[in-house]
């Protein structure tokens, strides 16, 4: 299995991106292709005495900058690390791809040059996001698509599942849709059509899932549409570090507070490490013909390696086969 | 002034109510009617020795369940608690009103028994949430209106800045609108066109705001249609519900754990107290005549108390007054 990793994404590269791809290679079993600017990679693996005797390297000129217009991927940036990474993975050079860069222009790249899988309405970017109760929920669409239709929702649905499925290895996710109310009457037209469209799916469709059951584990896979989905993401996100630094806050000041910290050291890392982004890896974007993996922007070693895992892991299970076969179901209980 | 108090809503009603009502009256100066079943009330009060002395009575028969539909309460159960509160505040028998109970009941009461100042399309309901920097953010609408058109998310805007000014005593509350960017060509149409509207309304709008900035606090009143709302709210509830039983658990266990909470203790109590709700009393419900607050269903004495101050505080800053001010500056705004 071979994975190619844009070399230049995020705010770390290239030092984090090779110091996670030399330790994955030993730790996965995975072959490796880092694409980007041969010089530099060299000299910072000179630099930092890096062994790159296990990795492939691919020269690419450009980085595609986040400030960059997404869809510039397409021509005008079609050099740099990230759009020949998404070419070699279409042209069968490769079994997934991963980056760290602008999301944007990864999801164009990977809807134009990777392409959907046939029948998908729109790729969708997923994140797991950490649950009480749970080891962590899929949230999708977290922000791909801010106006979605019905169809697209039921899709996500499937795709949702048959990536839980891969990935966290369960039999039969429980996909809920994101809603105000519990009853299928809730909601606007889009949730009250996309809740019909979801229970004659193959999956395990359970309902309605309000925002305050999300994070507390209700369901394992959240439908929503890329609007509502981002912003439930973000403030999941800004929550946390609302709690961040609080408990920051609780264990500083007196000496008292300090050996109080002390004493709860271990629990509260443990706390910490349950509610850590980079123990899942990236965001999948879902829905391409290969898998395409966005790492955290700040992103550090650990979290390459754990994106580099998240890919393998895909492509293992067959991930693409699986939303594949989930979309021919879904096309015929439609029909019906 | 005369708070009127609907004595049957909420999951502690009776007994919470009065004795949060009887604390007001010393403790704020207000006159405050009690509406409900008086027998039940007087039972209530002579088995728990509370003094109903300075509280005046208004009988009403029945109450308006949560599991009764909505509408209802105009007709149907319009001699319930809830329905008799809102037609004394209509009769100007009182100067605003709080209830418990049912929030989709008190919205179709409010809206057609209180009725909207003239010219508010949608009444909004509002909910202060904690946040990290600041003393906390206005989010509205918080779930009365699933599908919002721009001019209602224009409303909104200066109605919340309205309330902060009542509320919070802030001169000039920063205003945000929920979306998926930071930059006015993001969201979706519905964002586009309510940008620009807020943009010229007689309010300080500081733009979009992103979900990871809202409990961050960096907004003090955040615009977001209902459905968008209330998933923010909702997921913020569940976060809270998620470190609340992660420090629950970082506290407990052996002797050296027990003894390093003992240490946090206090500053622990002031997280949570800074996190609570219920601090903030309840949820106001913005464009009606005169005020109605929705106190949280599991409101204790003290939640009341606080729903009550809240009550006195939009009629002494007279936020109906500021509402209609600011809707008619909104209007020769949108004019020009």
């Amino acid at each position: 299995m071979r994975i190619i990793v844009d070399g230049f994404g995020g705010d770390n590269a290239p030092l984090e991106v090779l110091k996670g791809c030399v330790s994955a290679v030993d730790g996965l079993g995975v072959d490796i292709t880092v694409v980007g600017d041969q010089d530099k990679i060299n000299a910072c693996a000179k630099e930092n005495n890096i062994d790159l005797s296990k990795i492939s390297l691919r020269h690419a000129d450009g980085v595609m900058e986040v400030c960059y217009e997404p869809n510039k991927i397409l021509k005008e940036y079609s050099g740099t690390s990230m759009a020949v990474g998404l070419k070699m993975l279409a042209d069968g050079e490769g079994d997934a791809f991963l980056s760290a860069g602008s999301t944007g222009a990864l999801l164009v790249g990977a809807t134009f040059i990777v392409k959907r899988i046939k029948g998908i309405k729109r790729a969708a970017l997923a994140t797991v996001i950490p649950t009480a109760n749970s080891a962590g929920a899929l949230l999708l669409d977290c922000g791909a698509n801010a106006d979605c239709r019905p169809e697209m929702l039921a899709q996500f649905g499937v795709m949702g599942s048959a990536y839980m499925r891969s990935f966290m290895d369960l039999k039969a996710p429980k996909v809920a849709l994101a809603n105000i109310g519990a009853e299928p009457s809730k909601g606007r037209e889009l949730e009250l059509e996309s809740y019909k469209l979801l229970q004659s799916a193959p999956i395990d469709f359970i309902g309605n899932i309000e925002g305050r059951d999300i994070p507390l584990g209700g369901a394992d896979v959240v439908v929503a549409d890329g609007f509502t989905g981002n912003l439930i993401l973000k403030t999941i996100e800004g929550m946390g570090k609302f709690f961040g630094l609080g408990i920051k806050d609780i264990i500083s000041g007196s000496l008292g507070t300090k050996l109080g910290a002390l004493l709860l050291k271990q629990k509260i890392i443990d706390f910490k490490k349950k509610t850590d982004y980079s123990e899942h890896g990236g965001a999948p974007l879902l829905g391409t013909c290969a898998p395409v993996i966005k790492a955290h922007g700040s992103s550090d070693a650990k979290a390459f390696y754990n994106a580099i895992r998240q890919a393998k892991l895909c492509v293992e299970n067959d991930l693409v086969g699986k939303i594949t076969a989930g979309l021919e179901e879904l096309k015929s209980s439609a029909e019906v």
